[in-house]
């Protein structure tokens, strides 16, 4: 009972809510795991079939969101929501981490009041783990802060430190700042002064990269303002849609290619499996006080799973500990940041 | 003779220069283009086979920049090496346009300096035309100005605008603004004031898109910073490469896949062809007096060739005269957005 995990659910929120999270959760077969469902009974009811293989509660809640409401309303809504009750869930201790494919700022900006920042922590970022040629990079922020300064950076640079220290299984983790050429002087302010700061503070810090490096997989870690973060992870979707659309009718175009396209089905469904965007669901919201999990918004019952599933392991791995533990370690960074 | 198009090419500038310039001038078989090719006349000479089909006279230049030159004597230095004279070329009136595969920064800063913005515009922008499931779309800035202003950003809504109708031969061009959501609530202060003016200035302007759209072709002008527009340009190559060189991995995985792909092989040749980033070569600085044509410095001669094609294309379609006409049309909105 004690190794067991209690992940809180936001059943309500995504383009799919409810069914797609419902489904999503009935595929999750390992053992060890109980959800607390928060979302409407009522509606949630005609849909236990799903969840017959697995642990749960469903607790009610009758306050729902909606994007006309204005922004203190939307907050003071929000906390009685399936959304806002998930996230008290973690803040009282009840559960170990939240999930939902809600409302990114909404989530974030409700997060960041329940469970607070980190100490030292100044803004939480949205960081996620995106395949590549050579490896996985964490990438951070990626949309959460569309306006920056050189501590937030830092920052982000620290937690993505920590993030892929635990996933990727290794102390030295390299740290890259996005740029728009690899020299000193190309690139923003922003960019500059935290390039300065960074190769005093952080030892793993190698440099800038480029847009082209993102899906190389040469570095560990890559560090950028939530504004052009969300532009290259949307980019990476669109490119990637856009290239297998093209495969796809290119492949229908005449009988010889349909005939070859059977033949390769095997490897192209390989292919098409290890490029899934579903497979890689699951952001994390990070520098809280908490493990809070984002699911695409628009995904459906798998990519659903995939996040819970990257949900239990980072619980698994005792990611969110080791984390603080990084960031105790990081405080002397802090401390010379502050003089800034 | 009079309608006979000369270029100036700046023969030193990119990674293969100059074998991979001159070889791609050799693949031009239309007739009625004459090159003015400024470089190292005894270096140049040892490659003149590839130039046996073209029209084009050398003009020996000496100076050569370094990377290691504080700016000041890179502009000073730069005047007088090929990049630079090509660029006078433009301005003496010798030459039509000016194609360079050299340091962009550079090149900017020397084709404002000698040829000075269009009245009106304060800074030049870099624009190219990127494909897409439903049609090509004119991005830009690609990184030419790293720091925008909502001043900026308008030129470029007006630049791209005026590319775009003679580009895609309509009158009426969607223009959209580059966010990380398309509600009025998000993205940073710059895109928010950016779009408030443009609903007042542009009747074409449509609001806001996401990176996903960028592939989807659904405007005819996306604008952006040139940070973000650099980070987007460089994430769409890097994704396709990655994609590709997993589809290629995907196909020699077994005998069937092998065999499968070799019935494909035409049609997967076509879509490679149709995809190839040498056929989108060639960004066009955008807000100067004068066709400034930049290559990308890693291409070959097959992608600088295309670069030069898209120069002649400019120049045919009489692109610069109506970009002049169409600024004339919106000196109106230049006025109001002067108030501001």
């Amino acid at each position: 009972m004690s190794n067991r995990k209690v992940i809180a659910i936001d059943s309500m929120g995504g383009d799919n809510a409810p069914v797609a999270i419902l489904k999503g959760l009935g595929q999750i077969s390992e053992s060890g795991v109980h959800f607390l469902i928060y979302g409407n009974e009522s509606v949630l009811s005609q849909h236990k079939l799903y969840l017959k293989q697995v642990s749960y509660e469903i607790r009610h809640t009758d306050a729902v969101v909606s994007s006309e409401m204005d922004v203190m309303s939307l907050l003071k809504v929000g906390k009685n929501s399936s959304m806002g009750q998930a996230i008290q869930a973690v803040k009282s201790g009840e559960a170990m981490a939240v999930v939902s494919a809600g409302n990114t700022g909404l989530y974030m900006a409700l997060a960041k009041i329940v469970l607070k920042t980190i100490n030292g922590i100044d803004r939480p970022a949205i960081a996620s783990i995106l395949p590549g040629k050579c490896g996985r990079t964490v990438c951070l922020d990626l949309g959460a802060n569309a306006e920056c300064s050189v501590r937030n950076l830092t920052d982000f640079a620290i937690l993505g430190e920590a993030l892929a220290r635990v996933v990727f299984s290794k102390e030295n983790v390299s740290i890259a700042l996005l740029n728009i050429g690899s020299e000193n002087a190309k690139g923003n302010r922003l960019v500059k002064q935290t390039s300065e700061f960074l190769k005093q503070v952080m030892p793993n810090y190698v440099g800038f990269v480029e847009g082209n490096d993102i899906t190389k997989g040469n570095v560990d870690v890559i560090v950028t303002d939530g504004f052009s973060g969300n532009v290259f992870l949307k980019t990476i979707e669109g490119t990637a849609k856009y290239i297998v659309s093209e495969l796809k009718d290119a492949l229908a175009s005449s009988l010889m290619s349909r005939i070859g396209a059977l033949l390769s089905l095997p490897a192209l469904n390989q292919l098409k499996k290890k490029m899934d965007p579903r497979l890689y669901n699951g952001a994390i919201l990070l520098g809280l006080n908490g493990v809070v999990v984002k699911s695409h918004g628009g995904t459906d019952d798998v990519g659903f799973a995939n996040a819970v599933r990257f949900t239990m392991n980072v619980l698994s791995s005792n990611m969110f500990a080791r984390i603080n533990d990084q960031l105790e370690k990081c405080k002397p960074h802090f401390e010379i940041e502050e003089k800034l």
